[in-house]
C-alpha cells in the first residue's frame, strides 16, 4: 500500500478529499498536516481532526503546519475573496461543529511529522498537498536529504489557461503562498503533479448529486452538509448549482494514479508583487520552447474523464 | 472615411496589414507611423516606406518613431525568439529589396506626426497598432489633450488564455515594450480593442492559399513572396504549413468594426521583471471580478468567423 | 549664453528656482514646461506662469506637461507623503494668488516646446529638470534624434545613502515617476547630473535667512511668503527651522556648472512595486563596481560648500 | 550562561566570529548550524566541523542546513562577485586542511537541531545567524511555537546606507537569499539586533594586527592564516591592506549585548528581481516615517567604539 500524506487546509471540498484518502483501501494514510488557507490554521487544523474522527481513522496523527506564508503577507488584500466567503466562517460551511468527535493532535508539527513519516517508511511516500505549500516548502528547505524518498507530490493548485479564482490571473492555493509553491514547483527532484483550475473547474458536483450522496450514510451525509455557502458561491458566479471539488480530484490521482490525463510543461510561478502575483506560467509553446529560468517540467493535469471522475468519487464517498 | 493612422514594424504580417489600409477604399490613411519590433526602426520604416511605394500610396506619410522600449531593455535575452527568427533580417523575409519603390519619410517623427493628423481631423481618428506600443504610450505622455479626438485604438497584441508566443506567458508585441502597453491599455480614456493571439493564432493561410494569392496580381505576388522564413517557422512549431497573419486581423477590424467579436474585460499587464513580464491580465471571472488595481475594460477580441475573415483578406489583397 | 530650460512642478523650492533661472544673466531661459508632482499640473502650469510674471519674464514660453506618471499610478499610496502636505494646497505655501501677473501658456506642450527650442538653438541646451522626470522621459522617446544637441541634463532628484523623503528609500521626484527617472537616468547618452538629497538636505535657509531675504526687495519678499507650510514640515520634522531649497541648488548647478562636486556613478532606478520602488541605485563600490544591467555613469552631485551656496542664493535672489 | 546557537557559513569572518563565541566563558554555545552561502553547504559544514575541532570544542553538535536559498536561484549571476572570491576555493583561505580535526555532524539537521536545543533550554536562547539567513526562516517556518523562547537574534547582514558589497545595493548575506532574509527581519516577534556593512566595514583588521595575533598562540595563528585571499580582496579595493570581520563584530553583541549602540529602525528587505534585489531598507526618518507594509523596528548597530571592538576581539582570541 502506498504511503500517503495530506496537507491540507478544510475547507468544503478539503473534507471530500481527506474522505477519500482516510477511506481507500488502496492506501496506507500515515499523516494529515495541516496549513493556513481556506481559513486560519487552527481552524484547519481543528477541522482536519474532526473530520479524521468522522471518518473513523483516529489511527491518523494530525500536525500543525505553518499559519502564515513564507515571506509576504499580502494575501487579505481588499476586494480579494477570502476562503471564509466560500468555506464559511469555520471552513465547513458552518457544520464543522457537527463532526467528530476531534482526533488527538499530534505533539510533531507538521513539518517534523512530515519528515519523521518519510523517514520510517521503506516505500517512497506520496504527498498530497491540497492547500498553500508552505509546509511542503518549508520540509523541503528543512530536509532536502529526504527528497529522494518522497515518491511524488500531487499537487492541487494553479492554473494554465483558464485564469484565476481569487485575482485574475492567480489560483487559490499559490496565490495563498506563492513563493512556497515557486519552490515546490520548481525546486525540487521530486516527481510532481500538478491538477489546475483548468480541470477541477470541469468537474462539478449539482446539489442533486449531493443530495443523492447524502442519503447514502453518515460520512456522505456530512460531506453534503457544509455545501451551503460553497454553493451559492459557484452558483451566484457561474449561474447554475454545481461546485468543483478541486482538492479530491487531486486525493483521486494521489490515491489511483491515471485518474487524470497530464502533460509535462515547465511550469513557474510568479512571485511578484505587481498583478500576476501568483500565476502559474505553464510553458504552452512545445518543443520549441525555451523554458524560462528556472522552470522544470511538471506533469500538469490539463484532462480527466470528467463522469468517470465523478463516479469514483460516488463510489468511494457512498461506501 | 474613418481616418486612419497605423503604427507598426514591418514584419511579414505588417505588410498583409498595411496593404488592407492601404487599399481599403473605407478608411483615409492618413499616416503611418513606424517602431522598433520585428526588426529594428531603421528597417521597419525603410519597409514601411517600401510597402506604401509598391501599394501605390506616395501620399501617406511615413513618420519614424521609437527604436527602442520607453524604461528598459530587456528586450533580447539569450533563448529568446527574436522577430529576425521569423521576419528576416530585413523584416520581409527576404525580400523587401523587391518592394517599392519607397516614399518619401516625413519630415515629422511618428509622434508629432500623429499628433498633427489627429489636430488636422475633424473627425476621430482610428490608430490600429500593430507592433510593441512605444509610439502610442509617448504620444498619450505626450499629448494627453489629444485623447479625446482619438476614436478608437485597435491592438494587435496579448493574450489571455492562449499563453505566449515570445516566451511562455508573453506575446511579441506586448513583451516589445510591457511599460508601453500598460499605459495603452490600462491609461487611457480611449475606446480600445485588442486583438490577441487567442484569435489570431486560429486564423491562418497555407501555401496554397498564398499561392493562389500570388496569382492574382503583384500585390498578392509581392506579399506572399516574404512568407518563406514565416511559413516555415510555423511549420516548425504547430507541424503544417499554415501561419497566422495576426496584424492584419487587426486592421480589418479596425477598417470595419465588428469584424471580430469582442468580450469587454478589465486588462492589466505585467511590468515585473519576472516570469511574467509583458503578460495581459484579462480578467475572466465575469461580474463578480474584482477589477485588478488600474485595470479597465477593454474589448478583447477572442473569437471571429475565421473562414469570413480569410474571405474578406483575399477580397482586398486580390483586388 | 547658455540655452535653458526649467522643467518643473512649482512647488516652493521650485520657485526659488525658477527665480534663479530667471534671473540670471548668464543664461537665456528659452523655456520653462511644467509636470505633476508636487501638484496636479493644473496648479503647476499656473504657478509656472504667475513665478514668470513675478519675475518679469512674461518672454518666457510655458509649456504644459504629462499630468500623470507614464506607466504606473502608484504616487497616492495611503500614509505617504503628498507634495500638498509641504507646500500648500496651491503649490506655493497658500500664496500662490499673491503671484503674476500670469504670463500666457504656449500653445505647444511641454514635448513639442522642448523640442522646437532644441531644434532652433544653434547652441546645445541645458534642460533642469526639478520635478518627476516624465516629460523629459517623453522627450528622449518621441525625439531620440534630439539627444545629440542637449548639452547636459541637471536633474534634483533621488538618494544616493541618504535614505528616502516620501518613502523610506525613495525621493520625491523620482518616486513621482520612476519608470521616467530610469528612462532619462539609464536611457540616453545626453551628459547627466543628479543633484540627490544627500547634498540638498545640506543647504538649509533657516528662517532668519528668509527674514532677510524678504527685506531685500519684492523677488526675495515673494519667495519668502511661500514658506510657512514648507518651514514648518522641516522643522516637525528634524525639530529645527530650516528649510531645504533641493530645486535651486540644481538650478544654480545649471547655470554655473562646478557649483557642486560630482562624482561618476553607475546608476539604476528601481521599478519594481515593493518596497523599494523609485529607489536610485548608486553603485559606489569604485572600480571593481560591476555595473548593473542597463546602469552608466551619472555625475552625482555628493558634495558642496554649503555656506558658498547659499551666498549665491543671496546674492541672486536678493538683486 | 545565555545558551546560544551560531548558523554560519564559513568563511574567514565567519572563523573568527566561530573563535569567539566557542571560547567565551559567558556563554553556552549549544549548536553550530551550517548554511549555503560563503561556499557550499558541504564545505561550510566541513569547515565548522574542522574549526570547532581547532578551538577545542568537540562538544558542539554541528546540524547541516539548506544548500540553497528558499525560493530562487538567483545568486550567481555573471559578474557578482562570489564568496569563493574573497574566502578561497575551501572557505578558509586555502587552509582548511591545516584545521580540526573536524568533530562530528550531528545526526540532526540545522532546523532539527535548532528545535532540539530551544525546546530543551529553560533559558530564552540566542541565536547569531552570521550567513544567508535560509535555516532561520525555514525555523521560524517550521516551528512558529518556539519564536517565544528564542530569545534574541543577532544577525550580520544588510546594509543601511553604505551601499552593497555584492551588487550595488546588497549585502551578501542578504543578498544570498533576501526572501528568507525579509522573512526573519520582518515576520517574527523575536528581539533583533541586526549588525549591517555601515558598522563592520569601519572595524577592519591590518596585516600588522593578524601578523600580532598569529605570534599569540594557535588559534590566533590558526585564524590569521586563513587571511591571504581576503585581505588581497580589500587591498585591491580599498588601497590599503585591512580586512573587516562582520562576522565577529556580530558575534561579540551576541555574546555581551551593548558591544554596538543600535538605533531602532523599521526595516524592510526586496525581494525583487531587479537592482534592488536583496536590499534592507532601513527607514531613517524618524517619528515621522510612515512604517513600510510590513517592516518592524529593528535594532540597527550603526555604531560601536572600533578601537574597543578590535581590542575585545585580540582579549579574546589571543587567550
Amino acid at each position: 500500500m502506498t504511503p500517503l500524506i495530506v496537507d491540507t487546509d478544510p475547507g468544503v471540498d478539503d473534507a471530500f478529499a481527506l474522505a477519500v484518502a482516510a477511506l481507500a483501501p488502496e492506501v496506507d494514510l500515515r499523516a494529515v498536516t495541516t496549513v493556513h488557507g481556506n481559513v486560519a490554521v487552527e481552524q484547519t487544523t481543528e477541522n482536519a481532526r474532526r473530520l479524521l474522527g468522522t471518518f473513523g481513522r483516529p489511527d491518523v496523527p494530525v500536525g500543525r503546519g505553518a499559519g502564515r506564508p513564507l515571506v509576504h503577507l499580502l494575501g487579505r488584500r481588499p476586494g480579494r475573496l477570502s476562503g471564509a466567503d466560500v468555506h464559511g466562517d469555520d471552513g465547513l460551511g458552518g457544520r464543522s461543529g457537527d463532526f467528530g468527535p476531534p482526533v488527538d493532535e499530534s505533539e510533531l508539527r507538521a513539518v517534523a511529522l512530515m519528515a519523521s513519516v518519510i523517514e520510517a517508511s521503506e516505500e517512497p511516500v506520496t504527498i498530497a498537498a491540497i492547500g498553500p505549500f508552505t509546509n511542503i516548502a518549508t520540509l523541503l528547505s528543512a530536509r532536502p536529504d529526504l527528497e529522494e524518498r518522497i515518491g511524488r507530490f500531487v499537487l492541487m493548485g494553479g492554473s494554465i489557461a483558464y485564469g484565476g479564482n481569487v485575482s485574475a490571473a492567480a489560483e487559490f492555493n499559490v496565490w495563498g503562498d506563492p513563493e512556497a509553491a515557486r519552490r515546490v514547483l520548481t525546486g525540487s527532484s521530486v516527481s510532481t503533479t500538478m491538477v489546475p483550475l483548468d480541470l477541477t473547474m470541469r468537474i462539478t458536483l449539482t446539489g442533486d448529486w449531493l443530495d443523492g450522496l447524502a442519503a447514502t450514510g453518515p460520512v456522505g451525509a456530512a460531506l453534503a452538509s457544509t455545501r451551503e455557502a460553497y454553493l451559492a458561491a459557484y452558483s451566484a458566479r457561474f449561474g447554475h448549482a454545481a461546485m468543483a471539488v478541486h482538492d479530491a480530484v487531486a486525493l483521486l490521482e494521489a490515491i489511483t494514479p491515471g485518474t487524470v490525463s497530464t502533460t509535462p510543461l515547465p511550469v513557474d510561478v510568479d512571485t511578484s508583487t505587481g498583478p500576476g502575483r501568483g500565476t502559474t506560467i505553464g510553458d504552452l509553446r512545445g518543443a520549441e520552447a525555451e523554458a524560462t529560468d528556472g522552470a522544470r517540467p511538471v506533469e500538469v493535469a490539463l484532462d480527466a474523464d470528467a463522469d468517470a471522475v465523478r463516479a469514483e468519487l460516488w463510489r468511494r464517498l457512498s461506501g
